[in-house]
C-alpha cells in the first residue's frame, strides 16, 4: 500500500459521543445555554476531532506550501514577477518579517516551510522542508500540469511533513501557501469542483488590473477545454491544473486527518486544497475548519461544497496561512471557554428555568 | 467644572497625520497592499486614537460594569432570578471561571469589575471598585429610573474607574456588563436614540420566552411613554430608562477617549451605553471599535448610527465584554502587523509594479 492510500484509510469518524459528552460540558457552564455562538460549536467540534472530552490546543504550527506556477508567468497574467515566490521564502525563514510570521507569532504557532516547486533560485541555506518536484508546474493552458505521479508525491510530501512535525508536537493546524499566480489554478480547481462557471469564481487575486482578468479566465477556460478533467477524481484535477503547493496542502489535510489533528484551512488557494483532500479522502470533512472568508469571488462556491461558514470575515486575501492563523486563535479560546469556565454547581449560580437557547 | 464636562473637554479630534503615516507604513510592508483588509484599516484607527504611528497593545483590562434593574424583576420579564448579578461578582472575581475571565485570561488582558448598582448582597471581601448609586434602577415602566444627579454620578463613577486603572497601564480597553434584565433598558435607549421601532430592536435576552418577550416589548414601548425622554440629551435618556451599569460603561467610553484609548464595544448592551457617550461626547465616536455582531436584532440599528460594522460574527449572546476581549486580540494582531512585519526595502522583495489594491 502507498503512503497516500495507508493514511486515508486511517482517517476515522468523529466521535459521537465526544461530541454529546462535550455538548453537555457547554450546557452545564456559567452561561446562557449557546450563548457563545459558534465558539461552542468550534469547540464541541475540535472535541470531535481530538477524539477527547477536554480538547487542547497549545503546540500549534502554521504550514506553508511553496510552488510556481508557467502559465502566469507564460501568459503574462500575474500580479508579480516569478522571482517574488522564492523572494518571500527568504522573508519566512530568515527575515521573519511576513504577514505569516508576525500572526503566527501572535497566536504562538511554528512556521514549517516546505518548497514543493519553486522555479528561481533561493540560499541554500534555508530551514525548509525540500520536498521540490520541479521548478514550477508547466503551463496548464497547454497541458496538464504535472504528472499523476508528481501530483500523488505532492500530496504525500504533505503527509510526510505533518507526521515528522507530530513527533514535535501539534495539536492543530494552520494550511497556508505562497506561489505567486496561483489564484489561476485554484479557480480552475473549484470550477471543475463546483461546476459552477470560470467568471463566477474568478477574481484579481493579489490585484492584477481588469484587462488580464478577462485574460485569466480565458486561460483558465483554456486549461479546463485542454485537459478536461474527471470532477470526482482528485488527483486527475490536481495533475492537469493543479499546482504542487496545492497538492501539498491537500496532503497535510488527509495527514493531519489521519491523527486526529483538526485543520484550520486559510482563504481561496487552500479551500481549493481542501477540495482536492476531499475528493482522494471524503472523510476528512469533517476534520476541516474554514478560517475566513477570502475576497475571491469564487471562496464562497468552495466553502459551500465543503459545508462549511467561515469563522471570520476581514476582509483578508493575503495567504500565507495568515487568516488560518486568526482562525486557530479563536479555536484556542474555544477550547478554553469548554475546559475552564466553572459549572453552575461549582460556582453556585442559579441556572435560569426558562429556555435559555435561541 | 465638574468631572464629566473636565473629561468631555478633554477628548482631541484624531490626527489626520498620524493616520496618514500608519497608511504610508502600511502600504510599505511586504504584502499586496491592502490585503489585510479590516486589519489594516483597524491598526491606523488604533494609531490615529493612540496619536502615534507605532501604536502598542500591551496593558490590556476589560472592564465590567454591574447594576439591577427593578423592572425585569417587578414584570416578571427576565431570564433569571435577580440574585444571579450578585452571584455572577464573585464567579468573576473569586472562582474567576466565567467567560469574561477565560477570555481576559486568553488576550492577556486585566479584569476590572465594579458595582454600579447591584440589588443583592455580595461578600464584603470581594475586589471590586464599589460605586454602587442604588441597589437597582427603579422600574422604567412607571417612572424614570434614577434621578438626573444619579445618572451624572454612574457616568462619572465609569470616568473614575478607567482614569484610576491608567496608573497600572492602559492601552487598550473593553467594556461589558452583567445586569440581569438590562437588555430591556438597552432596546429602550436605541429606540429613543435611533428612533427604531421598539418590536424591530427588542430581543430575547438571555433567552426569555416568546410570551414574555411580547410584554418586555410592552414594557419598553410604557417606559418610552411615560417618561418621553429627549432623543438629543444621553443624560437624560439614561436617567429615564436606562441603567447605573449602561452609564458606567458611557463614563469609561468617555473617560478612555479622553486619555487617547480606544475602546472595543461588546455587544447590545455596551452598544446602547456607546449610544449614551455619543449624545454626552459626540467627539468619543472616532474612539470606538465595534467588536462584534449580537444576535439581539437591535444591535444593526445601533452599530449603524455609531457607523460601525463589527469585527466578528460568531453569534455570541453572553455580554460581559467576551465579545470584546476578543476583539482586543484581533486588534492586537493588527497593531503587531503595523509595527512588526518588514518593508519591501528591508526583505529585498520586487513590489509588484501594477495596482495591488481592489
Amino acid at each position: 500500500m502507498t503512503l497516500l492510500e495507508k493514511t486515508v484509510q486511517n482517517i476515522s469518524p468523529i466521535s459521537n459521543e465526544i461530541i454529546k459528552l462535550a455538548q453537555e460540558r457547554q450546557d452545564s457552564l456559567t452561561k446562557p445555554r449557546g450563548s457563545f455562538g459558534r465558539l461552542e460549536e468550534l469547540s464541541i467540534k475540535i472535541a470531535g476531532i481530538q477524539n477527547r472530552v477536554d480538547p487542547q490546543i497549545t503546540d500549534k504550527a502554521v504550514f506553508l506550501f511553496a510552488g510556481d506556477h508557467l502559465t502566469v508567468h507564460e501568459e503574462n497574467i500575474a500580479s508579480a514577477p516569478i522571482d517574488v515566490t522564492a523572494q518571500m521564502l527568504r522573508n519566512f525563514v530568515t527575515t521573519k518579517g511576513a504577514g505569516v510570521n508576525i500572526l503566527a507569532d501572535h497566536v504562538g504557532a511554528r512556521v514549517i516551510v516546505t518548497d514543493m516547486g519553486i522555479a528561481t533560485a533561493y540560499p541554500p541555506s534555508l530551514d525548509i522542508y525540500r520536498k521540490s518536484i520541479a521548478k514550477g508546474v508547466k503551463n496548464i493552458s497547454k497541458g496538464p500540469g504535472m504528472t499523476r505521479e508528481q501530483a500523488i508525491k505532492s500530496i504525500e510530501a504533505g503527509i510526510e511533513v505533518v507526521l515528522d512535525q507530530k513527533t514535535n508536537g501539534l495539536d492543530i493546524i494552520a494550511i497556508g501557501e505562497m506561489g505567486i499566480g496561483n489564484t489561476t489554478p485554484s479557480s480552475a480547481i473549484i470550477a471543475v469542483i463546483t461546476g459552477q462557471e470560470v467568471e463566477q469564481i474568478t477574481g484579481y487575486g493579489s490585484g492584477i488590473i481588469d484587462e488580464k482578468l478577462k485574460r485569466k479566465i480565458d486561460v483558465i477556460k483554456e486549461a479546463l477545454r485542454i485537459n478536461n478533467p474527471d470532477p470526482d477524481d482528485g488527483i486527475e484535477i490536481l495533475a492537469k491544473v493543479g499546482g504542487f503547493e496545492i497538492g501539498g496542502m491537500a496532503g497535510a489535510i488527509i495527514g493531519a486527518a489521519s491523527i486526529n489533528i483538526p485543520i484550520m484551512v486559510d482563504g481561496f488557494i487552500a479551500t481549493a486544497a481542501a477540495l482536492i483532500a476531499l475528493k482522494v479522502a471524503p472523510m476528512c470533512k469533517e476534520y476541516l475548519i474554514s478560517a475566513h472568508s477570502s475576497v475571491e469571488p469564487g471562496h464562497i462556491a468552495a466553502t459551500d461544497f465543503l459545508n462549511q461558514q467561515p469563522l471570520l470575515d476581514l476582509g483578508l486575501r493575503l495567504g500565507e496561512g495568515t487568516g488560518a492563523l486568526l482562525g486557530i486563535s479563536l479555536a484556542e479560546a474555544a477550547v478554553k471557554i469548554l475546559n475552564n469556565m466553572t459549572t453552575f454547581d461549582e460556582a453556585k449560580v442559579i441556572k435560569a428555568k426558562e429556555r435559555n437557547t435561541l
